[in-house]
């Protein structure tokens, strides 16, 4: 059964901080909004060591765990991480865990500024945090690492930024289209309005056919690279591991997410002036792309680098395309541990 | 309707030639096969002058005419051209145009192999032909020019790919499994009985969402290159050019196609060896690779240039990504006018 996917038992102990009536960017407001998240290690008295980690599409607040562990640069003996999930990610208010009139297909479109600003709260009401050590995040969690940095600029020192832009790119929507495309048109979508998701599980296998052709690489298939991660043929990584992540998952809260990824933005907030927006960030910046990613190509992030102000540019070589971030590969796993550690102490 | 997009008032004049009884790859036997094609230009007196141009994925002979003019490279009054149709153009046999019992989605699976042997068939038979001056293509035309210059190396004095490989990729396979699915899962296709491919609007529309996330590159719509081609704004060019192209089209006739390209390698003829495969060919052969193509990355074509004697490797470099060979902006028409020549002559 989907809807188990988003319990404890499966994502782990996490907390839901109760937003009450909360107006979205979209016009409507949820009569009792929640934003889940869990933290790791303590808040110290000067309350300078929280560092916020939203995460990835698909993934929830549990995912995030995946960079952080004692030795490592996200060491929770040192910082207190703080692991918020989206809105739409089956754990905070979503399609599948809202009462009626916003339940299913009736969940408004939700944006990265409406994370943002349900984080804030977050950090400022329950925690009495005025500035963030670091913000960071990967592909979606740094679309919200861009809209923290630029919206909120007096309380994010540091941020860096992981496979992802300040505003999605033409090519990347059409790339959404493609999977959000393949997900709806299994007629058991019912525009949303299924009431089991496993009877969705013919679009989630097809969504996961479009997340198989971007979410590695040319180089990954060309040179076998599935093999040093545990796989005997390519279709086992294709179909096995790509279609097993989705397939447990919730397809109205995926379509919230994707469109809020492919709106994203920050020069919302500046008339649509993009310049402008960057030009707000004060954080030492970092910008990592991933050198074959298929998502977000590195020009893109060179092109955002040298729109804000000291913004380091990094280039991460690996087979792995976007996927770079799961560490799968132990050099993989090595170069992001650097990365962060690098930020972490900028 | 579409049935008529594959008539002679769309299509142009062009002949048949008769296949008789042909038995495909498959094992099955279609019971009066036919071969379209077009000729530009005269066969000269000593043969010396013909030169095959095999089509793209879902083009026809007629699409092939974009390459051809006078004072151009290709230029008909100096060589004879000619210009044949794949199984399941729609003009050779077809899904959309073969009686039962191989009709619609009865229509059998056709291969690389099983043009090339056609082709041979209408060269040998039809024009005494014993030599081909080039073979060249584009896409799956460089397909059936690889399997020409592998089958038949005796016959293909020169020889140029553009934007194709060897053998289909992984990644490769994996984009056309997404554009597949997406025509697929319109309920309409039922499996391919339909009695009317308009019928199929969305599944047509959804494969070219796919098709305007491959087609061109990230630096097009980074670089708003379709304002240089006419279009006002990005959509213009994903939905309207890219939809209008297929919609049109018959669906099992372009799912025939995909799964012939899907399956492209030309070792099935050395057992899977794809050194020892083009280690046969002993045409001046020419490797074009467009330097964005998202279907064929450049990697690819070095790959099988190093395996080829005396290959030549060309990197084209165009925003327009795999459609550079359509010569939407001047340079691409000139640059691939330039490569022609270049083979021509060699």
């Amino acid at each position: 059964m989907g809807a188990d996917y988003y319990s404890a038992a499966v994502q782990g102990p996490h907390e839901h901080f109760e937003l009450g009536p909360y107006t979205l960017d979209s016009g409507d407001t949820l009569p009792a909004a929640r934003l889940a998240y869990r933290t790791l290690g303590r808040l110290n008295a000067a309350k300078d060591n929280a560092v916020l980690v939203p995460h990835m599409y698909s993934g929830t607040s549990a995912s995030m765990q995946m960079l952080i562990g004692e030795g490592r640069a996200l060491d929770p003996s040192r910082y207190f991480l703080i692991l918020p999930d989206q809105f739409g990610s089956g754990l905070s208010s979503s399609p599948s865990n809202t009462p009626a009139p916003f339940d299913r297909g009736h969940f408004p479109a939700v944006t990265i500024a409406d994370d943002v600003r349900a984080q804030h709260r977050l950090l400022t009401e329950q925690f009495g945090i005025t500035a963030l050590h670091t913000v960071l995040g990967w592909s979606m969690g740094g679309q919200q690492t861009y809209e923290w940095a630029v919206r909120h600029p007096e309380m994010v020192l540091r941020a860096a930024v992981f496979a992802a832009t300040a505003k999605t790119p033409v090519q990347n929507q059409l790339q959404l289209d493609v999977q959000c495309e393949l997900l709806r048109a299994d007629p058991a979508f019912a525009d949303g309005f299924y009431t089991d998701s496993d009877d969705v599980h013919l679009g989630l296998s097809r969504h996961a056919m479009a997340w198989a052709a971007t979410s590695t690489s040319y180089r990954f298939f060309r040179d076998e690279v599935w093999r040093r991660i545990g796989f005997a043929a390519a279709e086992e990584f294709t179909l096995g591991f790509t279609r097993s992540h989705f397939q447990p998952m919730d397809p109205n809260n995926l379509l919230r997410q994707a469109a809020k990824w492919r709106a994203a933005d920050v020069s919302l907030c500046t008339g649509g002036d993009l310049k402008a927006a960057l030009d707000r960030i004060s954080a030492e910046f970092f910008v990592f792309a991933f050198g074959d990613d298929l998502l977000f190509p590195v020009e893109d992030h060179e092109r955002d680098a040298a729109m804000i102000r000291n913004a380091r540019l990094r280039v991460m070589e690996s087979p792995l395309g976007h996927f770079t971030m799961f560490g799968l590969i132990p050099e993989d796993a090595a170069a992001i541990d650097d990365a962060l550690a690098e930020v972490l102490k900028s």
